[in-house]
């Protein structure tokens, strides 16, 4: 426990809000991240029974389904297309909005699994063709509601994003079982979960 | 849509809580969920940058080593040794108390993914060796704290119990980003979970 302790506090020197965050060494752990959510929803997802897969949590809430066809259309028309704004324009010109909500969706999901997979590895070649340095990631730009944001942000926020999508994931497949759990419910945090804003 | 909004209307009718469960399919779809988990967190976790695995949400919180260290606890002594306790002494004999913190942890977590995998398949491996019948799912035991449950509910917390820590998973590794990714912070559901039970 000691040698774990030694290393949470290693990290909590390094990325404390009093000292200086290495934003390329960030960058690179963000890269880890967003590598690896295709292979996450796969192992999570492909194949799975319906009820996992295709049942919402009432009216026009989400399936895991509806979550991969907005994960791919965030991959197509967001986080890119505001990098390349960003260290084209700065500050001088605002971000699209990004629809959040996906269009109605036909495909498979394994068709959609495939899709994110390559969408996700063509950006991140993308992004690692730019060769950012710590100086392009404290650049900034215009976000439509919230003005001026910095690239670090962005590219954070990628991450953040795939992480609130498996937290929806997760809430919506064990709502399925908010009855069959039976009085376990008491227990099972992620039946209490509000949503929040997915 | 109107295929998809089919097939869930179908998935309704069958699960509703006016209709008949059958118990065995949904005891099929309950392992399918089961036998994928360790291969979600594998995807998640294993050999990821430490500030995605040991870190926590604060105090005495879990990173994301501690709660798969939870997940080979849980594994060891809670739901398998609870079926035998069910189907040999019904509710004659309350389930053992499930003690839920770790004990400190000391193996990396690469060692601990391994680990849940085989006591997964392992566990697996039993259950299905019981050829568990719809009056078998049926059949009730006795929990310390709230008293008469089904084995069908016992199975299906098995299953809700991966989903929730698959929850505070993403709930624990988003907070590690929650000053980096700025003003988004108000569009990220899951940096405003109040983290429930876990």
């Amino acid at each position: 426990m000691l040698c774990l302790r030694t290393r949470r506090e290693r990290w909590n020197e390094m990325t404390s809000s009093g000292g200086t965050v290495d934003r390329t060494h960030q960058l690179s752990e963000t890269v880890a991240l967003l590598a690896r959510t295709p292979a996450v929803l796969d192992a999570l997802l492909r194949g799975l029974p319906e009820i996992w897969t295709l049942r919402n949590e009432g009216g026009l809430t989400w399936s895991p389904l509806h979550v991969v066809a907005h994960l791919i259309h965030a991959e197509r028309t967001n986080v890119m297309p505001r990098v390349r704004v960003l260290l084209e324009f700065g500050e001088t010109q605002s971000f699209a909005p990004f629809e959040r909500e996906p269009a109605q969706e036909h495909r498979p999901l394994a068709q959609l699994l495939d899709e994110f997979a390559q969408l996700r590895r063509e950006n991140l070649a993308a992004l690692e063709a730019l060769h950012l340095t710590e100086e392009d990631l404290d650049r900034r730009g215009e976000h439509p509601a919230f003005g001026s944001v910095t690239l670090a942000q962005l590219l954070a926020t990628w991450a953040a994003h795939d992480l609130t999508h498996l937290h929806q994931l997760s809430r919506v497949m064990a709502y399925q079982y908010r009855e069959a759990v039976g009085p376990w419910s008491a227990y099972l945090g992620v039946l209490r979960c509000n949503g929040h804003s997915s």
